[in-house]
Order: C-alpha cells, then sequence, then structure tokens
C-alpha cells in the first residue's frame, strides 16, 4: 500500500512511519526534513505535494498546528492557527486529495479528545477538533469510489510528557494505542467515524 | 435583562425577538434592518456594535452563514463561507463580547444537527458546527466573573418547510422547542452545554 504520511517528523509522525515502512510503501512528509517538504496551510504547496506523490492509497494526518496559550491570548488573529492549521489545513488535504487518491483509499486525519474534554489553554485545539469530526462524518457520505475517511482522536501523547501537566487526570495514550488506532482506520472498512482509544 | 439577538431577521430570529421582547429589552441586530446593523465576518464589525450597545446581559446568535452545494463545488474558497460565517463570527462574537457582557452574563450560539447527523450538501456547516460546539466547551472552562455559554443545536426547523427536501427522516423543530431551548441557556443556569431538543 503507497501511504502518504502527513506531519512525518513529529512525535506520532515518527512512530507511524517506522511502524508502517516494515511492510508499506511510506511517502513522509513535513514542512521540512522529509521525503517532501509541504505547508498545509498553502493549497499551492499542498497542490504540489500530490503532483509529487502522485497516485496514492492512503494518507494519514498528524499535523494539527493550533494556538495553545491563555484565553486572554486568544482573538481573531491567535485562533487563526488552528483555523489554518489543524482545521483548513487538514480539510484541504482532503479536497484536494481525493482528485489523487485511488479507488478504495483512505484518508485518516488527527483530531484529539479535547473536542470533549476541554483543558485551559487550549480552546483553539477543542474548536479545530471539533470542525475536523464534522467534516469527517459528512465526508464520509459525500466521497464516491469507496474512499473512507476517519479520525484518530487520541488522548495526551504517552510520548509528550512535556504536556501531562496541561491534561490533568487524563490517561495517556500509548503508542501502542495510537499505531492500532491508526490501522484501524488504515486497514478496516469503516468510514465517518471518530476513532478513540 | 438585556438581551443582544444576532441574526434577529431569519426565521429563527424573528421568532426569538417576538417571545423574548415581551418581558425583556431586546436589541436586534443583523446586516441590516435591525436596531443595529453588523457584520460578524468583521471583527471592527462586531467592536462596533458593542460600542453601540454598551453592557449587556445576554447575546443570542442565530446567525450561521455557510456554503451549501454539491460537494465537488467545495472548496477552500466556498468552505470560507461557514469558516468566516458560522464560526469565526459567532467565535469572534464571544471574544470580543466578553469585554462587554456583565457579570453572570451568557452567551447562547447556534449550531445544529448536521455535526453528526451529515447531509449531502451541507459538509461545510457540519464543520461549521462542530467547531462552535467544542468552542463552547472550552470557553465555558475559560469565561470568568460567571458568565456562561451553551449552543443550540436544532433539527430542520419547522418554519423553514423549504429546507425539508434536504434533512430526509428529520423530525423538524418546532419554533416552540426551538424559543424553549434559548430559554434554557438563557435563564437556567448551565454552560458548555449543547443544548438539544
Amino acid at each position: 500500500m503507497k501511504i502518504i504520511i502527513v506531519g512525518a517528523s513529529g512525535t506520532m509522525g515518527t512512530h507511524l512511519v517506522k511502524a508502517l515502512r516494515e511492510e508499506h510503501e511510506v511517502i513522509t512528509v513535513a514542512s521540512k526534513g522529509c521525503d517532501i517538504d509541504a505547508d498545509i496551510t498553502s493549497t499551492e504547496s499542498i497542490e504540489n505535494l500530490f503532483r509529487q506523490t502522485g497516485s496514492f492509497d492512503a494518507l494519514i494526518s498528524t499535523a494539527g498546528p493550533t494556538f495553545v496559550g491563555p484565553w486572554s491570548k486568544l482573538n481573531d488573529t491567535t485562533f487563526r492557527n488552528g483555523v489554518e492549521g489543524k482545521m483548513m489545513g487538514q480539510i484541504n488535504l482532503v479536497l484536494i486529495g481525493q482528485n489523487y487518491i485511488n479507488p478504495k483509499g483512505s484518508f485518516t486525519l488527527i483530531t484529539g479528545a479535547l473536542t470533549y474534554e476541554p483543558q485551559v489553554n487550549f480552546a483553539n485545539a477543542s474548536a479545530a477538533n471539533g470542525a475536523v469530526e464534522g467534516f469527517v462524518r459528512a465526508a464520509a457520505i459525500e466521497l464516491e469510489n469507496g474512499i473512507r475517511i476517519n479520525a484518530v482522536s487520541p488522548t495526551v501523547i504517552e510520548d509528550s510528557p512535556q504536556y501531562f501537566p496541561y491534561f490533568p487526570g487524563e490517561i495517556p495514550t500509548t503508542m501502542r494505542q495510537l499505531e492500532f488506532m491508526f490501522r484501524k482506520s488504515l486497514f478496516g472498512k469503516i468510514t465517518g467515524h471518530i476513532i478513540r482509544p
């Protein structure tokens, strides 16, 4: 299977690349330092990405820039971090990528527990996650040729302990759980699901 | 209670203005033809709105422009209708309005069943709704001075029968149900809730 992993240099992406590369053709994408450099906040850069990959079987995204910081600093400008990054960045990967993906291919986007379990400093991520999850459910009934779409929604990630203090009471998602959530979307047949640990 | 109703000239807004005006001071807001003209896609226009209203006790929004149309026409440009309108328009009403609202005041935004029950042609609304609902839950734990925030999430509206063919199987929300959902947010004490019929 030819799998594109966007956000491949991050904590989640690095693990997924290693796990999936054993059995699949993996193309790594990040803002820099991977097989293909791409800026998901730019539709031109996304188009350019798919022109380079050509047709593919699955796209995984773990790319989710958002504004993290005190509520007093949240305004229209800072909110755009999540709107352009985690929200429209991932949505545009699908809206543009659908023209390149093979029949019966799949998109798997990243959201997170913040959709339903807010934490102080992360309102921008809660909104971006909610948007992506609403989009995933809607896109699942619109995409043709058997193309599927799901989102993976982990809690705070085991390998990102620096975030633990900001997620009191949240049981971390292990890297194995994370990997298996993506496997469920990639190799199962579900569509329109939000996959949780 | 001094209540601002944004989207006051629409189907939902007209009903709410009539119902609430009997016992409260209601300030109507719409793009044109109401007490105050405002464009919620402009932060400048929103600031100008609150400078005119001064302090207030509650803000209700029924304003939700989104792109409605075939999936083949959905792209970054058309998607912005919902991003700037129903999503950021309503979010900015809160981020800016929090500087003008009285302690123990409330914000009540509009979402809709499309968040969880997608229909063909409405993916943009599903995403915008999801964003607003994620934001509402997050804002509820950040807003200070006892300020509350909720969203009302109706199905297709009884008085908008022109939409019925696009919502097969969806039992319409009556105007009375809609009004009472807003009353629950306005006069109850809940915060961070998505209120459904």
